[in-house]
C-alpha cells in the first residue's frame, strides 16, 4: 500500500529511477572526497558538469514519463483538469531549461 | 488558405510569435554592430546572454501552445498517435533542455 | 581608425565572429518564414535549438578570446585590475550558464 | 601535509564548497525518498532543478577561484603555461554552458 497518488508515470520505473538516483548521491560523495584530497580544480569541475548531465537526464526521463501518463490521461478527460496538467508540465519545462 | 497543418498550437499567437522573432533578428544586427563597431567584450556578451533567453522564451511559449493543442488533441484520441506526439514532444524538450 | 577599446581579444577573428552572426540573423529570419508558412511547432522548436546552439557557440569563442587576451594581459599587470578583470568574466560565465 | 597540489585556488573556500555538496548530496537522498514515498512527478522535478541550480552555483564558485588563483598566477608568468591554462578554463566552461 503506498501513500502516494495512484498512478503516476514513473511509477513503472521506479527502481531504474532510484538507482540513478543512487548514482548521483555516489557522485555528490565522490566530489568531496575530490575537494578533500585537494585534487585540480578543472577535474573537480568536469565531475560536476557529468553530474549535471545525469541529473537533467533523470528530469528528462520523469517528464516524458509525466507526459506519458499524467498529461494524457488528463487531455482525454479534457477541460479544465487538462489545461492544469499542460500549465504544471510546461511551468516544469521551463525551470528546467533555465536551470 | 494556408499550405500548413491546420490548427497548429501556435497560430492564435502567430502575430506575437512574430513580433518576437524579429526582435531576436533586431538583436543579432545589434551584436554585429557592436562587433563592427570594436565593442568591449564583455558587453558584446552581455547581449548574447539577453538574446539567447529571448530565443528559449520563444522556445517555451512555442512549446506549451503544441502541448495545449497538439498533444491534448492526440492524448484525446489515444493510441499510437498519442505515443507519437508524447515522443516527439520529449525529445524537443530534450533538445532544448540540452542546449 | 576604431572608436573602440583598441586591443580587443576577439579582433584578431572579427570576420568569423561576424559571419556566424550573420548566419545567427538569417536563422531569425528563417524562423519568421516558418511561422508565417505555417510549418509544425516541432520542426520550429528544432530550429531554435540549433540557433540557440549557434549563439553559445559564439559566446564561447568571444569568451576564450577574451580570457586569452583582456584577462592574461590584466593578470601580468595584476592588482586591482586583475582582480576587476576577472570578477568581469565570472560574472559574464554565470550569465551564460545560467541563460 | 597535503597530497593535493599546493594552491588550488578554492582551498580557502574548502569548508564552504564541503558544506555546499553535502547539502546536495542530501538532496540526492531527499529526491530517492520522494521517489519511494511516490510523490507527485512535479514536485520531485521542482526539487531536481533546485538542485541542479545548488550544483552550477558550486560550478561557478570553483571557476571564479580557478580563474582567480591559478589562470592568474599563469598568466603573470605568461608563455605557454598561461595557454594552457585558459585553453583548460574554456573548456570547462564549454562543459558548463552546455551541460
Amino acid at each position: 500500500m503506498t501513500t502516494g497518488h495512484a498512478g503516476h508515470g514513473y511509477l513503472g520505473n521506479k527502481d531504474d529511477v532510484l538507482k540513478r538516483l543512487r548514482r548521483i548521491e555516489g557522485q555528490a560523495r565522490g566530489l568531496q572526497r575530490m575537494v578533500e584530497d585537494e585534487k585540480y580544480c578543472i577535474d573537480i569541475l568536469t565531475q560536476v558538469s557529468a553530474m549535471t548531465k545525469a541529473l537533467q537526464s533523470v528530469a528528462l526521463g520523469l517528464l516524458d514519463d509525466h507526459l506519458s501518463h499524467c498529461v494524457v490521461r488528463a487531455a482525454a478527460v479534457g477541460g479544465a483538469e487538462a489545461e492544469e496538467k499542460v500549465r504544471e508540465a510546461s511551468e516544469a519545462i521551463a525551470r528546467l531549461v533555465r536551470s
